[in-house]
């Protein structure tokens, strides 16, 4: 077995990501998302500004349908309730037959036990990526969220994990990044994390290769989080400015502003 | 049986919009909105900038006296789960039993075939009038929006039919305006559509004429798009300054600004 | 028994409510919200903008949790529905338990009897603060809300009145305080006043005279909201701006402008 390959260069990711924001805007892929009723509307939006096509019911007879006809589905466990398991159940089901690739964001489970058990189910079903905090981490995979940790938890479950936080660490067991992108504010808003695990979901329907698709995704998010933040005067004003940053990102603004190590 | 009847002039219909914008704004009628998850926050400050005061419960328990209690109905499919079946069901039985307008908009029923047999369903208890984008129709009716589809349709399902797009069409068989404001970032919000049926439903409290009220609505939504997208910097800022322009929308800028067909 | 006391000096109110603000800043207690749906996002927001940290979910399941862990509870009773009542009830008994301070915040009690009927109940179970309007009062209480009656009400049941509205009366039944500050768009947005009560209730998980930070959680709201109307445009503008005014208060604003009697 080899060890961990050496971390990429910051313009080979960037330019990377660059490619993969072309792409989302060129293909404008259906996200459908099973999400907090907190989050919807906001998750929705920035979906909108990042190119693609939302979709968001939550209704289990109806759902299958709705993800079949999707690039990619994103599963969030904020203000989970009976319908929401339903529907998380079917999603993935379509999902799977579908081929499609999807998203596991399991918020909040370090509060709540049973909502971690109900994760630890989902993560068999092998998500593309899995995006979490250190809390939720440590209530996922019962250890602290160290390097070796996640690389050990994905030789474990076969997938991409995207710890984000100050920075954000993305592996899938050989590869990992650090990202160093980011605005203070960011942790001002609800829902930010959802809506940023959204627009991975987006980057997953038009890349084939997980890691690199999560990459993008945190990176166009947290990008023009740092381009919000330079025109926001708190934290309401930043939720706008966010979401016309994220409209008007380009692949040359990317570039210029992605720090990786 | 007739033929159509020839298009109204843009000033008779500007001049009927401000004439119901300010008895909405004097009015300030109870509208209560069974709307999806999505929607709910944008719709009920739209109708408040609107000067129309909304109500959004979706209790079937509770929400008969809601809508006893309101002058007007707003019926939207988005995000369906049982209760909203359930709720929309109880809620249109009271608007019919205390004969309140009430306004059906299907949304997505081209993505989800139970769906739009539920909406099929609906249509039988006679909507005052039917908001839908061209794939909507298609799904509803089974054939292309052309005019004369919508015609047909409409002699078949007496009401108002307004389809909206680029272009809004508005049409009760025997009349049809052709509505052409509008700013291309109202396509970039999420919900702007179901908010957009909400201000609907709220001249048709305050107009009998169904087809006058559709036009009236959808005239002053689309004119404070405008305005909105003209001081807009992107999707974010737009949905805050439309809120804006439609609480700042007067009588004077809705005829100065209209253009019909 | 002795008669009603004097009413508190406006800077000894101010004084105490820039206190009651610096501890919220420095122990950013956990709010858990049973809110409606219209409501959850812009409240989350307005609590982290405040300096608390919200949760939201409404899954009787697992609320007990979320609230065992958190330090105070607003229960909203816009857009109940069934699985609001189960989870309000099993939110209520895990803060009975807890020994967490708890607010009712009875939205829309008088146009739902069955709703007054919930609300009456939960009343019995002894909130520290109940925040309502007029017309809620005089349905929860059966009277018109002049002083005497709510002070009356109070003796009855024991807690904290504040009757919100241009004006906002609060009062134990010993004390009362009447609240001046606010800016006449905050009626024109939805769900503000659900915003405000969770600001209350963030008060009380610092503070543990009931009467001092319900009238601290309503003065840091319409402060900001005094201040965020110098800067809006309409009722959109205002929301944003609110969300940053909150953020950005601090005490000496707060006491330059707080205004009672």
């Amino acid at each position: 077995m080899h060890g961990p390959r050496p971390n990429p260069l910051t313009s080979e990711l960037a330019e990377a990501a660059g490619e993969i924001l072309v792409r989302l805007r060129n293909a404008s892929p259906r996200v459908h998302s099973v999400t907090n009723a907190v989050a919807q509307n906001f998750t929705a939006n920035v979906l909108l500004a990042a190119g693609a096509v939302p979709s968001m019911t939550v209704d289990p007879v109806e759902i299958a349908e709705f993800v079949a006809r999707a690039d990619a589905l994103l599963v969030n466990l904020g203000t989970l309730d009976r319908e929401r398991r339903e529907a998380t159940e079917a999603a993935i089901a379509a999902a799977i037959t579908k081929r499609r690739p999807w998203l596991l964001d399991p918020v909040f489970i370090d509060r709540s036990p049973p909502r971690a058990a109900f994760a630890r189910m989902l993560v068999e079903r092998k998500p593309s990526t899995i995006r979490l905090n250190g809390a939720e981490f440590a209530a996922l995979a019962g250890v602290a969220p160290d390097d070796a940790a996640l690389r050990r938890y994905v030789l474990d479950h076969p997938g991409v994990i995207a710890l984000t936080g100050a920075i954000d660490v993305v592996t899938d067991g050989a590869r990992l990044a650090r990202l160093e992108n980011g605005h203070r504010l960011m942790g001002q808003v609800t829902a930010m994390g959802c809506a940023g695990a959204a627009v991975v979901a987006a980057c997953l329907a038009v890349e084939a290769d997980p890691w690199l698709a999560t990459i993008a995704g945190l990176l166009v998010f947290t990008v023009a989080g740092e381009c919000a933040g330079e025109r926001a005067r708190g934290p309401g004003s930043f939720a706008t400015e966010m979401v016309d940053a994220l409209a008007n990102l380009d692949r040359e603004t990317l570039r210029a502003r992605a720090r990786t190590s």
